[in-house]
């Protein structure tokens, strides 16, 4: 859509329910807010809590019909596949060893897929999603949302474009400061889940936003790490899992790449940025200011490219609600996904795909082997490993 | 709410009609995403265009229903009054010359009003307007949206409590530059009628954009104005209406202010911009990078104040859907006010009033009273005029 | 010179005497180290201080023979008129009421002058001041030092080559915050004589840091003043000059401006800050951070000019000491005014001028005259007044 | 000294000597400017060419007398140690290769020595140096002179006073784009000996800007590096030294580190950054806005404090020339080790030290055992070895 239109298409509302998201969720709400943004989904069901009356309160709030709010995921499947109005797609929203086996039953019972990240707690089972979501012909997407910033994809046109020339260089970094000290010791929700390696798996800050910082620097210079060397530390007294990650990065066509993941560092709140550089061009992109760009041709004056000011192409433009100097956000960036994924699945009625970059199983499994290597090489003594 | 948590209450849902906003209009379909980001409205009804193809059409692809698609206002309102479930509130998205009949009619037919600004073209019609909606009882709201930033509450706050002392000058402006040519000579639509006194009214950019800037001051600070002293300019060849405006103002409590609003400044896509300085301390606001405050305490380093990061308040994480670090922007900034007139609504069902601190019906007058006086001021030579 | 490359030619320095400046003054130390930094001077001679043993202290700090300490500027010019190797230009760094008597005296007797801003306190005075050096072929120079920053030369150079077209727009600023409390009643030196009449004349922070602004604005555009309209204010109880200043500006061409300096704004160092506006593009520049410049072609991805990189040009280069990314500061602005200086005072050896940018006599008199402008405009009402 | 009060003492200024410098390097401005700005130094001889006309134009450019200029440095020891106001200190300040030989001769003779950095092509050199240093009592600096900035002493200060708590992250880089393509094959001076390791030794960018970047880091944070992981690339075809960095670090309290330098990043000039993070707080600079420090405290807004400002600690206040707002950049910075050296060359007189901060010999060698180290983990394909 261009400028000052509007994605929406109220009259053909994917029917969408949700697993986990309950009251007092963060992430939950979140996914619901993007789905509304374009109007392309319509929240019908849901399994929102294990906890049984905050399932139903939740729904009550929501306004789900009371019958649609299930005690689980199994009653959800069973309730929902029963009816003709049954929901086509489940947002899963549960900390992350509940994705899999959740994912893996809706799938195999036909519904598609939108699961946070990371996608699952070991490769093999993410491997498993991607290969019964190919078999049952279904759409298994995961929301790396920072993929759909406008100038993410502004950027990730510009390197494919030609404009930074051969990449050369990677630095990428997702720094926060929220676990600088050991909150999760005094029950605070989101920390104790995310410190906690039964529910979050092998990867601390590498797993939570270490993946993010990945699967962008991989989205938008199209390249692949070959090998990496990791350092990670659990700088916090009594945490477990890692706080902090360093990681050198090789890429398959002989770029080098820095990656740097903390939340362990004061005065950071979400601090995700990526830089990028080639033979003929360089740029820079922050998450925290996320309408604009900064690139630099070599040897010309830096520009800052803005979400729909000049510079700015049909790919941002793509993914863009408001003119240029109305800033979008965060919700915005990740209703792009939502949108994406509502087309997907119509495309998928016929047997169709449109090839939109939102992230796929794939990129999920990609991720949950990053966990998965960092933690090999760091524990060997940061050496390096084959990815 | 508090950060995380959503604002919507999709079971209790206002009804809402939508006035203009047809196909091709820029500022309908953000009204649209604002009132469905805290899914407190449901748009049911419309007289989208005065174009009857193009409005049959807008309608099809927002999913109404044929039959609450109208052709004009006079149809709308007789067509919803007549229903049980017809629309509470409607929302005004047209040229500026058509909000006066529209809500006058709307009003008088008991259906609340979300105008977009200016309210009207002249004091008359706006002071006309607020005793029709005191006397009906009815919801008369003006979308100067950016009071809804969270970060212009937080400002709002701590002037109320003190933290700048006394105020003594107020700095705003608000810069574009998207009119630097002529391009309503080519037809471009958003400029045509902008640069029309008969569609726009006396005042170009500072009824368009300089109305805003002054709301923002009033609203942060507090202030009245009681004088101003404007010079207008029209830059433009073959322009009638101003494209660039500087005023002097005075305010009530002996501070002085500068306003600044231009169309015509090369680099500038939507530059609003406050700065506000007291006895004890000063701030400064941008609305393109909407979710920091700068502050500074008299004598101490100055601090940047994120939203939802230490030292942002009560105010605004009221208005706050996710945490710091993750950017809100604007459509979350008008969906704020969205949603406090949603609930300004279901009060007012009970003959309540929330009190929320969206723009009423006398702020409206307000702005438009300042077009006014402005354009009074520049044509007596830019003198000194009363408020 | 270019990058890397050194100003100095150490063999031929300048003999230069020094009024004012003794121990405790800030703005004496600035001029010899400005006067150093290109080595085209050396300090011989001076009438440090009316304090007779602060000057000879203050002499003996800074290396002068005892006997070329002088006790006032008659002494001084007495003693080294008759000397052959005597002083051939003289700085002037008192409180401003005494700049007139000093220059003129020097100029008499041919020593050529530099001296601090405003000129003098009136406008008989200055102009007198001009003639005299008219007269007398001697240089009088006025340390407007934001003049000097290289980015300012890039400024005026664009302007001048046509990359911004006609100039409609002029927005200056220049907002300090060390005035926000009455600290001239507690005996702080440098506020206590810049808020007396008696010693800096009818302006405060209008002759203080507004005069730079103005200045400035001319510097850059080439455009001249015709009118004013100005809002003084003395917003700290018990001070009789103003601390706060709003002024609208008409330009010769057309282009309208609006000044405001401030030295009550908490949060603000030094703050002069420089907008212009042209049919073609527009720029932005700010002394805190002088080594960028914001360029903006109309519909172009606005542009970070650094000094000495991609874009900058020759004005730059030639007044730039160290590669680009290596900042230059407050101190090589102002040793570029005084090596300008220096070269005009080897031509005028030879009956003949560089034609070199430095302020000079009439600058110093435009910008008495904009005080006494701005004053008079608001003693009757803040009314428009011819400059 | 505070802000607006001069570092100079013109009376007792220490005789210097250069050792290269002539026309058309870069360095050797940068020094003399720097031994100027405070007035502590007198240039009175040279050795500032290996080619004879280059040395005396130089020389007399410089106002040197004539038979002060030497055609070596052996010649320079003969002629200025026969002579009762013979040099008492020298700055060295050609390629690398040169600087041992040159800093040995000198020490050995009595002379004090100033050397640019690296301070060796080898360890075994380096280490040699410092104790020749130490046996003959001469002062040994080394101009990291980075370590100069205020805002790098109150970084320094800071951490010292324990305001970041203990220390876990250090993120530091030193980023440039000058070669991102092969201008040394252009016969460019810079370039060519900078890439050629037999006038570089065996670092390139590692070499020229890593081990800035390495000192800074210890400088402020006072931590020592135990080991590192270096991947080291050449990017531009026929480069043979390194022109991007990426290394791993870990320091002796357990603290990790990341260090990136490049000269191949487009956008970058001289992009040198330094983040820390402790358990209390974190700082950011960067010297390409060196008057600023972006400080956070654990839980309270983040704060900017500039040089000279609210904030702004003794340790900077000692290294300042001009008030808050007032910048200063990196002559300044460079001048600061200057005067602390003059200072220590005039304590070394009575056999004393001030103990200022200023880089020395164990700095110089410590920086030349990192490029060493750098190499050789990278060579070993990016292991970890001992520093």
């Amino acid at each position: 859509m261009s400028a000052g239109q509007e994605h929406g298409r109220g009259p053909d509302r994917i029917r969408l329910g949700m697993i986990g998201g309950g009251q007092g969720a963060f992430i939950g709400a979140v996914h619901r807010i993007a789905a509304r943004i374009d109007d392309q989904y319509e929240l019908v069901a849901g399994a929102l809590s294990s906890n049984a009356e905050r399932a139903l309160a939740s729904a009550a709030e929501l306004g789900l019909a009371p019958d649609r709010s299930y005690a689980d995921v199994d009653a959800l499947i069973a309730g929902e596949t029963g009816r003709e109005d049954g929901i086509e797609a489940v947002a899963i929203v549960t900390p992350n060893h509940h994705h899999y086996p959740a994912a893996k039953a809706c799938l195999e019972a036909g519904i598609h897929v939108i699961c946070d990240k990371p996608l699952t707690v070991t490769s093999d089972e993410a491997n498993e999603l991607v290969e019964v979501a190919r078999s049952r012909k279904r759409v298994l997407a995961v929301t790396y949302n920072y993929s759909g910033y406008p100038m993410i994809r502004q950027a990730r046109e510009m390197v494919r474009n030609g404009k930074l020339g051969d990449i050369r260089i990677v630095q990428v970094e997702y720094v926060q400061d929220w676990l600088t000290e050991p909150i999760e010791q005094t029950g605070q929700k989101q920390a104790s889940w995310r410190t906690d390696p039964a529910q979050s798996g092998a990867g601390g800050a590498v797993g939570d936003i270490g993946t993010h910082a990945y699967h962008l620097a991989g989205f938008v210079t199209g390249l692949k790490a070959t090998s990496l060397c990791a350092d990670l530390a659990s700088f916090v007294e009594g945490r477990v899992l890692d706080d902090n990650v360093s990681v050198l990065l090789r890429y398959d066509n002989g770029a080098k790449g820095m990656l740097w993941a903390s939340q362990v560092a004061p005065g950071n709140e979400n601090g995700l940025r990526l830089r990028v550089y080639g033979t003929r061009g360089g740029l820079s992109w922050a998450q925290e200011d996320p309408n604009y760009l900064q690139f630099a041709a070599y040897g010309e004056a830096p520009q800052r490219i803005t979400r729909g000011g000049p510079g700015s192409g049909d790919a941002a433009a793509a993914v863009t609600r408001v003119p240029a100097g109305h800033p979008e956000g965060y919700l915005e960036g990740f209703a792009t996904l939502y949108k994406e994924i509502a087309e997907e699945i119509r495309a998928n009625r016929n047997g169709d795909s449109t090839g939109a970059p939102f992230p796929r199983g794939e990129d999920g499994a990609s991720g949950v082997l990053f966990v998965e290597k960092t933690v090999e090489s760091s524990k060997a003594g940061a050496v390096w490993v084959d990815v």
